[in-house]
Formats: C-alpha cells, sequence, structure tokens
C-alpha cells in the first residue's frame, strides 16, 4: 500500500486529532456529546451522507454533492434545510481561515429524533439532524499512489435489489465488515459483486477496468454508487482519447484486464494492482491508469483554485 | 388494523411521551444529548441491536436476546462490556419500581467514536456505546389483534447474500423505507422476497403460513433474522398438535396460505389476513392463529412472572 493511501485510511494519528464539526450548523466542540440517543440516524440508520474533497480551501464539486444528497433524500422523504449549502460554504471557509486548505468534509443528515419504531415520522414533525466534520489530508496530487493498492473479493454479495441501492445511506456496516476482513488478509480494500455475480465496486470506492482499448465501469444498475469522481473521470476521458464504457463487468474480466483503479471523493484515482493475490496486468500502475491520475489531479486543482476566487 | 397495533406502530402519543433512557448505563434525561456525532453506530449505522418485550416488569428470554446479540457483537468484532447483562436487569427493576410492568426494551450498542473513515479502530481502542429505552406498551394478549394485519410486497428484495444478513445490525434504512411505503398504501406492514424470490420476512417480524396441516416459516437462510418469538412458536407448536417446517416459501404461496401470522418481540403473535389486497384463507383470524396467540400470550404471563419472583 502507498504511503498516502496508509495516511487516507490506516493511519488516523496522522490526521488532526479530531475533525472540525458542526452540528445543525453550529461549530461545535468535538468532545462533548451533540446527538440524543433517540436519534434516528443512530437506532435505524435513518439518514444520507456525503464524503466530499476539500481542495485548495474549496470543496471539489459541491453542487454534485448536493444534488446526490438531495436525491436521496426524495428517497427517504427527509426535507433538507434550505441553510444547508450556505452551511457548508461557511464551515469550509471558517476552516480555511484556521489554515486547512487541503482536506475532507464529511456531511450527514438524519430524519432527526424520532418516537420508537420503525416508522418514520411525518415530514415537518422532526427535525433533520445535520453534522458536519472536515479533517484534514494530504493534497491530491499525480503522485499520490506509486504502488498501487490491492483488493479481495468480498465474502457476501452487494444487493443490487435494495430500494436504497445508489443511494448514499447510513447502512454502511456491510462495507464496514468488508474493509475489515480485507485489511486482515493484508489487502487495501474488498470488491463486492451484486447478487447475479457482476463486479459493482470496493467499500467506498467505484472501479474501473482497462480491458483492451476500453475503459469499462460497472452501470449503476449493478448495486453502484453513482460516485462524482466516477463521473469525473467518464468526463475526462475523451479527451485523453480513451473510450469508456459503463456496462456489466463478470468476475472473471477482473483478470482480463490489463489496468485498474478506483475512484472516490478521498482517493482520488487510485490504481488497483492485484484482486485475490493476482496481479492485474503487469502488477505496477498502467499508463491509462497514470494518465487518468494526472489529468484528475489537474481537474481538481484547475476547478478548486477557480472556485477559491 | 386493530386498534392494540395501531398503538403499537401508528401513534406514538398512545405512548408516555418520551421512554426511559440509560446511557453506558447511567439513567439519563432523554431531552439533552448524550452522543457523540462522531459515534460510528450514527456516522456507519456499525453497530447491533435488540428490541425486547417487557411483561410483568421482566424481560422475556432476556438470555436469548443477550445470546444474539452476542452472536452478533462476534461478527462484528465489537467487545460487548461485561456489566451489559447486569445493567439491563437493573433497568427494567428501576422502570417497574417506576411502575412500568409492560413494555418494550430496545438495547442499541454501537462500536463507539472512532476516527474519520470506514475502518473499525482495534478492539481495545474504542469503548462501545450502550443506549437502553425502555417505554410501556399494551401488554401481550391474545385478544390484541380481532381484525388481523395487512401486508403487501416490499418494493426491492431482502439480501440474503449479505455478510450481515441474519444479523441484527443498524442498517435498517431499507426496513424504515419498505414500512413507510407500506403505510403510505394503506398497509399495516411490507413484507420482503429475498434476492430468488423467495419470501423472507416482514420489516421488523418473521412470518409463519399455515400451508395445508403445516406452519411454515422461512429459514434463515432466506435473509430472516432469528426471531425470539419466531423460535418460541417453533417451540410451541407440537404441544398444539402442530407440525412446523422450516422451508423455501415462493411468492406465490403465500396465496395458497390458509392463515398466515407475523411474530416479533413487540407485536407477539399477530394475524396477518390481507397481502396486496388478496385476503388470506377466509380474511379473518384463523383458529390456528388463534390457539398460537393463546399459547404465546401464556407462555410470556408465565414465563415473566415466574421471572418477577
Amino acid at each position: 500500500m502507498s504511503a498516502v493511501d496508509s495516511a487516507l485510511t490506516r493511519a488516523p494519528a496522522a490526521r488532526p486529532a479530531l475533525p472540525m464539526l458542526w452540528v445543525n450548523g453550529h461549530r461545535v466542540d468535538t468532545s462533548t456529546p451533540h446527538l440524543s440517543p433517540l436519534d434516528r440516524g443512530f437506532t435505524l440508520a435513518d439518514g444520507l451522507f456525503e464524503t466530499m474533497r476539500i481542495a485548495n480551501g474549496v470543496v471539489f464539486r459541491l453542487a454534485q454533492h448536493l444534488a446526490r444528497l438531495a436525491a436521496g433524500a426524495r428517497v427517504l422523504a427527509i426535507e433538507l434545510p434550505p441553510w444547508l449549502p450556505d452551511m457548508v460554504r461557511d464551515a469550509v471557509n471558517e476552516a480555511r481561515a484556521a489554515g486547512l486548505a487541503e482536506g475532507s468534509a464529511r456531511l450527514t443528515v438524519s430524519r432527526g429524533v424520532g418516537a420508537p419504531g420503525l416508522a418514520p415520522p411525518p415530514v415537518g414533525e422532526t427535525r433533520p439532524t445535520v453534522v458536519l466534520t472536515i479533517a484534514q489530508l494530504p493534497a491530491i496530487a499525480p503522485t499520490t499512489y506509486t504502488q498501487g493498492l490491492t483488493a479481495h473479493i468480498a465474502r457476501g454479495r452487494r444487493n443490487e435489489h435494495s430500494p436504497t441501492s445508489g443511494v448514499k445511506v447510513l447502512a454502511y456496516t456491510d462495507n464496514v465488515l468488508a474493509l475489515a476482513a480485507a485489511r486482515a488478509a493484508d489487502a487495501d480494500d474488498a470488491l463486492w459483486l451484486d447478487t447475479a455475480g457482476h463486479v459493482a465496486e470496493a467499500t467506498a470506492s467505484n472501479i474501473f477496468l482497462r480491458l483492451g482499448d476500453t475503459l469499462v465501469t460497472p452501470p449503476l444498475g449493478c448495486g453502484v454508487l453513482p460516485g462524482i469522481t466516477r463521473r469525473a473521470v467518464i468526463e475526462l476521458a475523451p479527451a485523453l482519447g480513451l473510450t469508456v464504457a459503463e456496462r456489466v463487468v463478470e468476475g472473471a474480466e477482473l483478470h482480463d484486464a490489463t489496468e485498474a483503479f478506483l475512484t472516490s471523493s478521498l482517493r482520488g484515482v487510485a490504481p488497483l494492482v492485484r484482486v485475490d493475490g493476482r496481479a492485474i496486468g503487469s502488477g505496477t500502475v498502467g499508463p491509462v491508469t497514470q494518465r487518468i491520475m494526472h489529468a484528475y489531479a489537474a481537474l481538481v486543482h484547475r476547478e478548486c483554485e477557480e472556485g477559491a476566487r
């Protein structure tokens, strides 16, 4: 695993001890409690989240994150507070003023406190709980991943038939377990197959494979989250002379790929060089992956520099 | 829907405004916050819960609930505090002393506060968060459900291939959504099919069908939670001259059933008389269901009376 991936995912000590924290729009201390134990986010995973990349003191593609959150909120019938976008911008500005220019922002919105039981209270009878955390991270750079990541195939399957498939709901237990199992097996991440046996994604990243001259990524119907970085890569590829196909990927095709990479807001574009102990292609970071890494890093820096003006 | 089911599930106002609440073993006020927004139960549904029935001031089959919780904790590698069983007993005693003899107890255990990211901190580096809520409910009685419940088939599928299938993890978003959709369609509950199209269970209840002379319930392999009430019914049935089979149930068999009922700690044994608008059998509470309801209510009262001595 690369040094930066280690910083991203294995060594919280490399980050500031505690992130900056906002609850319902107010900056608060991380060491004191702020949530009710009756919050349905805690009791029933009744809520949504977004994990975003801060570069140059600006959230990369905040509008897309907020649009995805709003789409999820419609599925769950949670009414987002109208002040949400401004709150995120103000908080990120506050973090930048405090010296945090490169980092991550996690926005969580739960349905709020409710009476016992599964049935959600009617809209208007609960106030959603909004939590934002901002933490420092190394900047996205084309040189971030020199060695590439390894993965194993997760035990169990991703449910592409879930009513919340593709919605970033708080129900992440399976991803937590799959990642822990991968780490125990000395892999950096786990790859989910869907219940039909098709490749879906990693525990918190989308996947791309180079198959022949095409960059292939599983379609949203395979239990895949519509990643913001995934979309950026799909948009970037043609200018690099690459053809992208969103299509069903059989599990066996992982070993036909000559290159592969994972994408997420925190990782950016991260080469995947080994799955279940077998090398992908040469087992090193391939040329197409390198071009995408460069182009993505440049895109983030360009957009966030413009955004910071 | 019956009046009592309405009290159980639709009308929180029929309960005391707020339940009694314990956090990490301490009785606390429900109106103030007690959880960190960084609690992994809130951010990632990284935890477990049990919902239990209190009768005559005693938890029905507490040992079985705690054993199921412990099994789940092993899957998630969460170390349960050794004081947990005593804490629950003490809290229930305190509630009984305060006049609450019939009710529900919900025990939630999350992995606790952790650094950002999916990877769980090593055991020993986090302290699990333990929340217990106790609320009043009408007693289990054979006369509780005179009309029977209705259900519709949930949109989407239950994932029998999840690594947490059969584990009562906090990831209940799909159940919340399915129940809300059922209520919007004027049904009392939703029934999940698994990804193979077999009947699994309702959003928080197991299901039994009377098919010919046999009481049939789906096996645990169909994405079913090993319910404490389900197990009690399986144990009760032979003494009533009934044969029970745990076997795969095709969706179409719902309409072959002459009777059906749902089981859960809060509902007890609740007749199911209509699915997707079609009557099951006569569409009324059938004779076998009535015998099971009587026998189950007697069992709860008997065991909890002994337990209270």
